[in-house]
């Protein structure tokens, strides 16, 4: 059976999102990140989630990747337009700003940043950049949604699904991006679908 | 007609790669960078490249999204796989690491982060850090490069285009990598192909 690694807290929920809203038949399986001992490294050297292995052992990485894989398995879910389409491009385009700017070119420098020197003054200043970075990412994304109910129009796609846990991830910072605020419509919207209560749920479940 | 707005030394280059290969017909336009009267600022308020306007006036962003694009116009051209299949999720893979680990997660600290804090000594170790990030992306790279001409395989992909791009920027390092051969290897097939040397003529000529 093809399974799904995820951690909870992780950009793997809006993989785990994705399975829920096609019903697809893929096993879920909860791993801890950072830990030596963890099952993920032996199913992704890079340690990392998600990761979906295939019935036949192939691994797949990446959710730019993962994301329009299951997608395509049942398109007429209309979670992602058909390859060639310019609609498909822009799904795409969302998925890499997520994983690029929002995740890579933000979070982490805003979440880990603080390892990677050890001048308490730099530490602050590579946290104070970080946020500088999300807040133009975030920016573009509330400039997309000034129109549209979802980031590319009316139908939720692989990219609000994805979208939606970075979202998400802002509210740790209180009320700090409140002024951006498609995102509040918005992060209710994506609450309140059942695959998403569902796939918090099952991250949240002990065991 | 479709343009491409590339940038001299970016990563831009894959793209053009990717239009050369297929021989498309698409306008590719040299824009500067970090410019405040640059035309990109018009084409992509981000103000980075490669950004693709079609003939609407639609600009697709992302080389994760482009490449994909692009080369669903010729699938005849084998650059990717059909939507569906798990070697189309692979290249895609391939895509996703080198937009987001290799690119925003590596070499944009080793080029950028000594701009993110002012203490000096922090500079050098963002520095590092980023070192030490593309030491990891690129073992990886490395490691697939084992059984295959290309990364994914005997054929090369829009994945390679890609790829190509920052196996290249790794000579600003000297020999500093160069224990991971297999880079090497892949830099001389990717400079042999005609497309990638008529790209680069195009990035140097004046005008």
């Amino acid at each position: 059976m093809t399974t799904l690694y995820i951690a909870p807290g992780a950009c793997s929920l809006g993989t785990q999102v994705v399975v829920r809203e096609l019903q697809l038949p893929i096993d879920i399986v909860k791993v801890p990140l950072r830990q030596a001992d963890s099952p993920i490294h032996r199913i992704n050297p890079l340690g990392r989630v998600p990761a979906l292995q295939l019935d036949n052992g192939t691994v797949i990485t990446e959710n730019t990747a993962i994301l329009p894989y299951l997608a395509d398995l049942k398109p007429e879910a209309g979670l992602i337009p058909a390859a060639g389409t310019v609609e498909r491009a822009l799904v795409q385009s969302w998925l890499g700003f997520g994983s690029a700017e929002i995740h890579a070119g933000a979070f982490r420098i805003v979440n880990r940043g603080g390892s990677w020197v050890s001048d308490e003054g730099a530490q602050q200043e590579l946290k104070d950049f970080g946020k500088s970075q999300l807040r133009k990412s975030f920016t573009h994304v509330n400039n997309a949604l000034q129109n549209n109910t979802w980031i590319t129009g009316d139908n939720f796609t692989i990219a609000d699904a994805y979208l939606g846990v970075f979202v998400r991830w802002l509210a740790k910072f209180g009320n700090e991006f409140d002024d951006l605020q498609q995102l509040r419509r918005f992060r209710d919207a994506y609450e309140a679908r059942p695959s998403v209560i569902a796939a918090l749920e099952f991250e949240s479940a002990k065991g």
